[in-house]
């Protein structure tokens, strides 16, 4: 079985590599890990396992379910969790008792009815958008525990005591996976946003950077191999849902170092949402770096190669100033100074296009990439200063 | 209370858009009513209840947790937590034996050991993306069933009493769940997933078809309005996610209707990948539609108009042909004569570009929206050459 040892190996190296590449997901592995050592307590020693009985359980269920990776995620599932637990227990409670005063024959039937109904509109309402973002899993808990108190208080008549005890169990399992997620090298999503916004927009830059030293020099061997810049945008083109659900996550988040509670999170998605039409723009240019598209003639190649090298470089770095700018948070004029010197590289670039005497004696044809590696370049202009403004606001 | 009754308004209205958009999302909710209703069953019956006990109730959490608004899905959780209820319930007694060798005090540290280790590995393994993709849900229950067993090993020594009760129910549970979600009204992951790149394709057509007929009229009154064609594209740009879940969950569904078990799901993604490719280029045409851009010189504009029109509907045809064979899911030739045409139509584009005599008299910045156009145009014969090669495979 020697596919059996590679796989083993295998396994054993992109273990390696992904607690490398992050090391807090090593740390994360063992905070659930102490966690659950934590309310195994529960069992454990005698005095507290006699107070909740089996329910006990419950609060290492709850640990499981809840701790996520981020803050953000753990508060938000524990704070549904609890909060849902607590209003659906009380409803059954409440319909137990209604279903009770209709006598013997009549409660089982009243019990599943009212279960019917409660799961039925509730997993409805689980489809709306603004509901499902931020209170899906309150939702599914609430139809969980209405159906637990409901129909086990028909088996038991101790229905209050057993609401009681899973409220009180899933209260402390939640705090605990709380506290230690927050208390232990926390991860904030709400960071994580920042961050991710501005390695986006650095991404920009070192890909505008790089296009314009790497543009219409692909003739030579050395380029032949696939820069770095050239793939790095690409993940940018397809963060949109992970930006929205990490503003959802953050949203939970209390105030925590440079952000306070309630930061203006949603901006966050409007600066994404232009930084990604941007890339857009980037991933047109960056079919023209392929070495095996039609060439450009050469008197016309030098002349457009400066321009367009000038600008593509001075268009990187007004993305790069202003993640520099959203790093620190604080509102520069760098930014700004660097976007005027990006449009006077613009109108350069526009004058030669404009000089009849350089483009006469070619065809269109021929300098078609090049015209349009122009043109696409001077609409980015544009898109990058909507960023700018973005970030200043 | 204005804003409460506006707010129950607003809501009945939202669900009321919800419901007629997609009524499945209805027979869902009822679905989920009814299976919880079902499983109810379980308490009632006296008979029933007394062979599981109080564990009866990990049905009623089970149906609940697993039922998800696909086939795809629900198979998925379902299948996760049974196999994994198994293993870790079977290793969570083998646990408790080994501990319980060691004798009244070694047991509790060597359970909170084994928990600890457990729970540490699992956690770190839910960060592999193979993992997550398909058994991040397996991973999770794993971690759960054996904590629960080991510790609840502790206070009662009917543990396999205790494993065995919970997979007993935990099967029912999700057979409940899974065989309501496939018999009745099914909603089949694969199927969406087809559609949803069929209906993509379609919306590039679109796009394309009503890009030629737009395209240089918009000084019109009339085309001031927003048209569709020009939102409909962009939900294509943000589909990766959703498209990558959709082919993790029809991984899990058995034959049905055209589809066999293990269609290759793959294939969707490298297709909806081009897609996207094509739907960025689409994205930098629809700059071209405003008409507050740089306006081209008249003559010029109208000889350009009737190229770029042709190429545009030429070219809106080979997707939308694509996506006929696709749903057939029959190989036409259709979508390759459709694409010679295209072809044709990006030649005389080329020819008009290449007419030195059209463009000598105008300087390039003035005719340089109309040739960037013409440019994007070419390029997307590439891409939307690829897509029909891609549906053929």
């Amino acid at each position: 079985p020697k596919s059996v040892k590679d796989n083993v190996v295998n396994f054993t190296l992109e273990a390696k590599k992904l607690g490398q590449d992050d090391p807090r997901k090593i740390y994360h592995a063992l905070k659930v890990g102490f966690a659950i050592t934590v309310v195994s307590l529960f069992y454990y020693f005698q005095a507290l396992y006699n107070g909740f009985g089996v329910s006990a359980m419950w609060a290492v269920i709850t640990v499981v379910v809840v701790f996520e990776f981020t803050v953000g995620a753990t508060l938000g599932k524990g704070l549904n969790r609890m909060i849902s637990t607590c209003v659906a227990g009380f409803l059954g409670v409440v319909a137990h008792y209604l279903a009770d005063l209709s006598g013997e024959t009549g409660e089982p039937i009243l019990l599943a009815l009212f279960g019917f109904i409660v799961a039925s509109i509730l997993t409805f309402m689980r489809f709306f958008p603004k509901l499902k973002a931020k209170y899906d899993y309150g939702l599914m808990i609430f139809i969980l525990t209405f159906a637990l108190v409901a129909v086990s208080g028909y088996r038991d008549d101790e229905v209050i005591k057993i609401a009681q005890q899973r409220l009180a169990t899933i209260l402390i399992g939640s705090c605990i996976a709380m506290l230690i997620c927050i208390l232990i090298s926390p991860v904030w999503t709400g960071a994580e946003l920042h961050n991710l916004i501005a390695s986006n927009m650095e991404k920009l830059g070192n890909f505008l950077e790089g296009f314009g030293s790497e543009y219409m020099t692909t003739k030579d061997e050395k380029s032949k191999e696939e820069k770095s810049f050239r793939q790095q945008y690409k993940s940018v083109l397809g963060t949109k849902s992970t930006e929205e659900t990490m503003a959802n996550f953050a949203f939970w988040e209390p105030s925590h170092g440079k952000f306070k509670f309630r930061h203006p999170w949603k901006q966050y998605l409007k600066i994404g949402a232009l930084i990604r039409k941007c890339a857009y723009s980037i991933d047109a240019l960056n079919n023209y770096l392929n070495p095996d598209i039609l060439q450009t003639p050469e008197e016309i190649e030098e002349m457009m190669r400066e321009a367009c090298k000038k600008l593509s470089n001075e268009l990187g770095k007004v993305p790069k100033e202003a993640a520099i700018g959203l790093k620190k948070m604080r509102k520069t004029s760098t930014p700004k100074t660097q976007l005027a010197e990006t449009k006077e590289a613009a109108k350069e670039l526009k004058r030669l296009l404009q000089d009849t005497s350089v483009w006469e004696k070619s065809n269109l044809l021929d300098v078609l990439p090049a015209v349009t590696v122009a043109s696409i370049l001077i609409d980015i202009v544009d898109c990058v200063e909507s960023i700018t403004e973005a970030v200043h606001e």
